[in-house]
């Protein structure tokens, strides 16, 4: 072996080949290839793609809403292409605290506050509100960022059944810890059902828990005029409630939020790690978040259309013979089975002009890989018709 | 108490406030305030802010250049405000892959991936990396980010004392473990001091170890153009290191990236769980990127520009009577004290003109709190001239 004070010779470099420390990975890839679990990026190309876009979640089709997309090169010169730093040096501008506000006024909390992604914001604010000593009780199909937060807690974890409230309340009836926080998806990711809010929330209270409800994809999809899924509970800004959301879904740009009392808020401020060490979102995508909020604040159909096109989506897969989950906001699954099945299923409907969101393991249980269909506020009677053929393709390739 | 079945009466409601979860949120912010330990943001206004900024990380100068500017106004005006997904699904366009490759050319890598921000790429590269069962050594000066990921993996965790490459040596040749992961900053955040990497390399490599190095503070300052501080040292494209870096910072954009071999970089589009379930890096951020790339390549005098600047704000300081850290990239410490001591020179410094960080715990540990100065390539000797000032009316302060 070459010595220490000589690191770059060349016999060092190839011996350091023959003996990677990463050689685990290619075992591990060929592993995933025999399961049919390797992903492969697949750019979409520049007016290239006349595909029907059910894979998205650009729930509203605010994205390429000319109003946002000005409000995003508006933002970029008058600020810059970055923030240049984290929020609380030199990235926050006049325009994070006008998105800040206007969110909390939305969901009728008394602040917000703005991460660069829906996942640093789930993550940063569990890790704030629970430590080594607490209890956190996760449902079992929570997002990937809720599980990541749960664990930097470094609390004790109850992983309860899915939307199994029983479960919940035995969990915090019999902890020895004295804090506790429940957190919940509002909308399941996958399958898109809804958590039992106002139980959770009841539950929470009697035994004086926490509750982080993420309000990603039912954020201008549930609620009065898309205001989430709490409002349709009737449960918009109670104070022992903290809510997540994501700017990326219904409002099509990037970044996320966290809302609730004003004491929480600047609690995560002094406290919440990937928001105080995190360059602060692009002014680009907080001019857009803040136009796409707008645009839904002044058009509150566009939540109540999403649903009935999900609604329609559903029943399309159902009369094509295929299994559909209720969508109780814009997404709907369409359950398949073997994941090499479901990649087969992904691939016909584009052969029919559609594109689909495919779900393998370990996004979802081994056997019920999936295909993943979102509504959007624009779809046409045209594009339902189209969704229906590509379902029906889908059906005769597994019979 | 209020039953269950009746979550939403006003009852219930004011017993909640009364017992609210959050209550020790309330006694934690009144001892933060104590220890003049509360973080309050202070937004930035359009138009009105005459400061010389020496707070930011756009080092640079590159988040106001027109080219970048334009580059994400036709970005966005293509592709829309948001990628509208995770990566595998439709969160990449040809524009991301175009951002990855030429990263990958810039940094001598066979690939590159690039996440919403440099924090999640932290976070998911490293938890792809390792696992339970692993070792991870890190040292104890890394950054938020870089700890956050290491906790995930769920391996056990050396932490080492900073720069101290005899206790690396040590907790890689004690293990029992059969894989270890070694794990650094290039150059520190705070003190803005340089990682030993040709010992680190060679050290990881005669363990058996992988080695991930964050660039973020490198990435156009250090090595040959900007190519960052391994390439500083000899040790570009070394195919059993993996680096991760930040577009936000000298790219003036938002966004992080991973970049190493093609097997590395497959595996964590495979099991980054941070790049899978994550909405792409927006479309406007990726072609700013892309553009502040093309640039930093086109001049590559802008590295040395940078680091000559700082080390003129060091001497700036030291000149004044201050302690400063020795630059080893564009980030110099001005070691002051107590938290609110360093609050006031901050304050300090803004009556005469100049916009410095402020660091206090738990960012940097007690007492030794600090203002925190960085260079850009576009500073002047005028610029210089008012940071001198500044600076002595800081020294005057602290008598």
């Amino acid at each position: 072996m070459v010595p220490p004070e000589n690191p770059l010779s060349p016999e060092h470099e190839t011996a350091a080949a023959d003996r990677s420390p990463f050689s685990w990975i290619r075992e591990r890839a060929v592993k995933r290839e025999a399961e049919g679990l390797r992903r492969r990026l697949r750019p979409r190309i520049a007016g290239q793609d006349g595909l029907l876009d059910l894979a998205g979640n650009d729930y509203l089709g605010l994205a390429r809403h000319p109003d946002v997309i000005a409000a995003a090169v508006a933002a970029t010169a008058s600020w810059g292409a970055g923030s240049t730093g984290s929020r609380l040096v030199t990235g926050s501008t006049a325009l994070h605290e006008q998105l800040e506000t206007e969110l909390a006024g939305f969901f009728g909390t008394e602040a917000a506050l703005v991460f660069s992604s829906g996942y640093l914001a789930n993550v940063g604010t569990l890790a704030a509100l629970a430590g080594p000593g607490d209890l956190v009780v996760s449902d079992a199909l929570n997002h990937a960022s809720i599980i990541d937060g749960a664990r930097l807690t470094r609390a004790r974890i109850v992983v309860t059944p899915h939307r199994d409230m029983a479960a919940v309340a035995e969990a915090l009836a019999s902890r020895s810890e004295e804090r506790a926080v429940v957190v919940t998806d509002a909308v399941f990711s996958v399958d898109g059902d809804l958590a039992p809010l106002a139980e959770l929330v009841a539950t929470a209270r009697s035994h004086r828990a926490g509750l982080v409800v993420d309000e990603a994809h039912a954020f201008g999809v549930l609620g009065r005029g898309g205001r989430g899924a709490l409002d349709a509970a009737g449960l918009a800004g109670a104070p022992d409630v903290v809510v997540t959301a994501t700017l990326s879904k219904a409002l099509g740009s990037q970044g996320g939020t966290v809302l609730g009392s004003r004491e929480v808020i600047e609690h995560i401020v002094d406290a919440g790690r990937t928001f105080i060490f995190d360059t602060g979102l692009a002014p680009g995508s907080a001019g857009a978040a803040l136009a796409a909020l707008r645009i839904l604040a002044g058009q509150p159909q566009l939540a109540g259309r999403v649903r009935s096109r999900a609604e329609q989506l559903a029943a399309a897969a159902r009369t094509a013979g295929l299994a559909a989950t209720d969508p109780a906001a814009a997404v709907t699954s369409v359950l398949i089975g073997a994941p090499d099945q479901a990649i087969a299923a992904a691939a016909r409907c584009a052969e029919h002009g559609v594109r689909v969101g495919c779900f393998r393991p370990p996004s979802v249980p081994d056997g019920v890989s999936r295909l993943r269909l979102t509504a959007r506020a624009d779809l046409t009677d045209a594009d339902l018709d189209r969704a229906a053929v590509a379902l029906g393709a889908v059906r005769e390739l597994l019979r």
